[in-house]
């Protein structure tokens, strides 16, 4: 059978291990999709640069858009990342009919629509299974498994850089600075952290995982994104003897009447006893709960070259095999089209731990505030007393509005000295 | 667009949630598909039976042969379990050219080849995600997420029941026979809980999983089987002294040489840091190991009406929208034609407790048998004095027949007054 042709757009962690797998693993993906798959070109950067693949120089081309738009290429492959030329190349690829395989997660949140449609005009296949938690396979069971089911919400670890620090601030207590510090040596985190530590790379994820679950148009724009920063030991520390663990979710829920969603990243705490509890270093996790199917949790490693090319293989050979059947695999699917609604309308709870004066009568005038925003107290707990006295209260379910209005009133009253922390609870309703 | 009609053989517990949803979920289904489901025929055994869900008279049959062949039928969805009549019917349907969505992890163990078969001379889809670990989209991801990838190793927590009976005696200290009183009160155990206890619908699914993960044909009689009836709660608590916890495991292997791979299911206890030891009560979780992927884990309900109906439903869309596209989804994948080995060839590792005389040279009689087998000892330790004296025992890895060979040289020691207990470790190393 005629060998289908595929071009590498990128030769770098992942690049390369695309390479190294389409090579090694050459006879058992033609036996499994029918055909043989040829390297046909890869475009990069600079030719002259050392890779860790051996690629064979004429293979290597600078002109990536002469290469997509070749009449033999059959896939393309998109491991570099970024907006531009990403977004050009792979629109001219679809508009010339090819299938392709990316794992490019910032453009998808930013501007998946022009990418679908450009498959839709063109007839191909555009699979992204790499760009959200690397080898994990998520998307496809959420566009295909659960195709017959409801998602109500879904809960993931998603960023393995953000839980690595998280991680390590819970089982050694070191600081944010420290943790973080440890994630760069190790290779966990970049020079500038700022894509994940900030949730960037997190919010461009529940972009796409919202979009799939619910059937929905969804930017990263719509995603309410806080991130790990100002997480301190002592929130770590507070949150570890309540029985819960500090982690950053990127959180997808559609709203109690169905008609809207929320898609947000921030750290929360959720129960040490919850699945995604147990989710330790850089690994990533996706818990995902569907009306019908109920509780669901997929985990695996996030990112890392090999890895994220077992994603991108796996893709490959579905479009492969799509080409030669004749056929495409599922298209967009918006049509739920809902929206994503403001974070103050998010019914979520929150831990708040209040430095306060220890004398009689504060705790009625904290209880009061909570009760005139309409924020129910679910427990409070009083812990040390004079000057170290601190009120730590779980509140019951509200709207984020609500809950963040109570915290502005609560550091406006003289009795409380200061909020020293405020993190949301997820995960245990 | 013209309705795609589907046909449903059985109409018991995910029988009646099938229709349900086909009937709640029938918009969405629809705009998900590109054409409507219309539910065409009902297969009963007896047509006055109260049934769970309302089905309109003239849809149900008892002529379930007839239902399968009407040349109106597009999809046959069978769950009414066993061996045959689900062969028979399942094969005409094929052999009409209808796609088939089955939950029967009996039959695909027992003569899969047969079924697939069919579906190739039919041109028709085979789908089976609820035939294994219910809810959990597991067998998508195996046959078509890890395409381009090598898995390893399966681990797989795939019998509710067992794992919570094992979840029982692990955090009460009940003994077998009290926990599986409580799982039948609770209905997770039948009053004939055989094929659980026993390992029979495990080893069924692990067959299946076997062929998905090694390419090859494995039918149940591949599978090595123990159940789980002679393990006491002096295993359980000895187990959870060392920090491991004992579960039923279906294990896929591919051999050092990967040129075989043993399938087998067996209680073994696991250390209480693997992702598979946190799963609790009767979920169901498969741990993968791929050579790219790395280490991966799917986890979920194994079981129940609607979750084992949300997976039917998943498959459902699938070949519908196959059909409308005019091609099928994955075919049988046997390219690889690896053979299961026999258990003696599997390289596992033991834990076994010896109550032996104490007295002076035991250890090294004892150390010297283990060393004429060829196994050595990772760790060792002696519990109790006088008539109390235990060794415990914790082996490196070794193949099954090495192992078995010395517990039966143990038992002919003069020393060893017994065997007390034995049990393989798996899922650290």
């Amino acid at each position: 059978m005629k060998p289908l042709k595929v071009a590498l757009l990128g030769c770098g962690v992942v690049g390369s291990q695309v390479i190294r797998l389409l090579d090694e693993q050459a006879a058992d993906l033609a036996a499994r999709i029918g055909a043989p798959l040829e390297l046909a070109g890869v475009a990069v950067r600079r030719l002259g640069r050392k890779r860790d693949v051996e690629v064979a120089p004429d293979l290597l081309t600078t002109d990536a858009e002469t290469l997509v738009a070749r009449d033999d290429i059959d896939i393309v492959v998109e491991v570099i990342g970024g907006i531009e030329p990403a977004r050009t190349l792979i629109v001219s690829a679809l508009n010339n009919g090819k299938s392709v395989v990316t794992a490019n997660k910032a453009l998808l949140a930013e501007d998946g629509a022009t990418l679908y449609e450009a498959a839709r005009a063109g007839n191909g296949d555009l699979y992204f299974e790499a760009s959200v938690a690397g080898a994990i396979p998520l998307l496809r069971p959420l566009r295909e498994s659960l195709a017959g089911d409801h998602v109500k919400r879904v809960l993931g670890i998603v960023n393995g850089t953000t839980n690595y620090i998280l991680d390590k601030m819970d089982t050694t207590g070191a600081s944010f600075t420290d943790a973080l510090e440890e994630a760069q040596t190790l290779g966990y985190a970049e020079a500038d952290p700022t894509a994940d530590v900030e949730g960037f790379d997190a919010a461009a994820k529940a972009a796409i995982l919202a979009s799939l679950a619910f059937h929905s148009r969804v930017t990263a724009a719509d995603v309410h994104r806080e991130g790990i920063t100002e997480i301190t030991a002592t929130d770590v520390a507070s949150a570890k003897a309540m029985g819960y663990v500090i982690k950053l979710l990127a959180i997808c829920a559609r709203s109690d009447d169905g008609r809207s969603f929320g898609v947000r990243v921030h750290p929360a705490m959720i129960p040490r006893t919850h699945p995604l509890a147990g989710v330790r270093e850089a690994y990533n996790a996706v818990f995902v709960e569907a009306e019908s199917a109920g509780q669901l949790m997929f985990y695996g490693k996030g990112a890392g070259g090999a890895p994220t090319a077992s994603a991108v293989l796996g893709d490959i050979v579905a479009v492969a095999r799509n080409r030669i059947a004749g056929t495409r695999g599922p298209a967009e699917s918006t049509y739920a089209d809902l929206s994503a609604h403001p974070m103050g309308e998010t019914v979520t709870r929150c831990h708040v731990a209040l430095d306060v004066a220890d004398k009689p009568g504060v705790l009625a005038t904290v209880a009061d505030l909570f009760a005139k925003h309409d924020v129910s107290i679910q427990t409070v707990r009083q812990e040390g007393h004079g000057d170290d006295a601190q009120l730590v209260i779980v509140t019951h379910r509200a709207t984020d509005a609500a809950l963040t209005a109570t915290m502005e009133s609560l550091r406006e009253l003289d009795i409380v000295r200061a909020v020293a922390s405020v993190m949301r609870v997820e995960g245990d309703d």
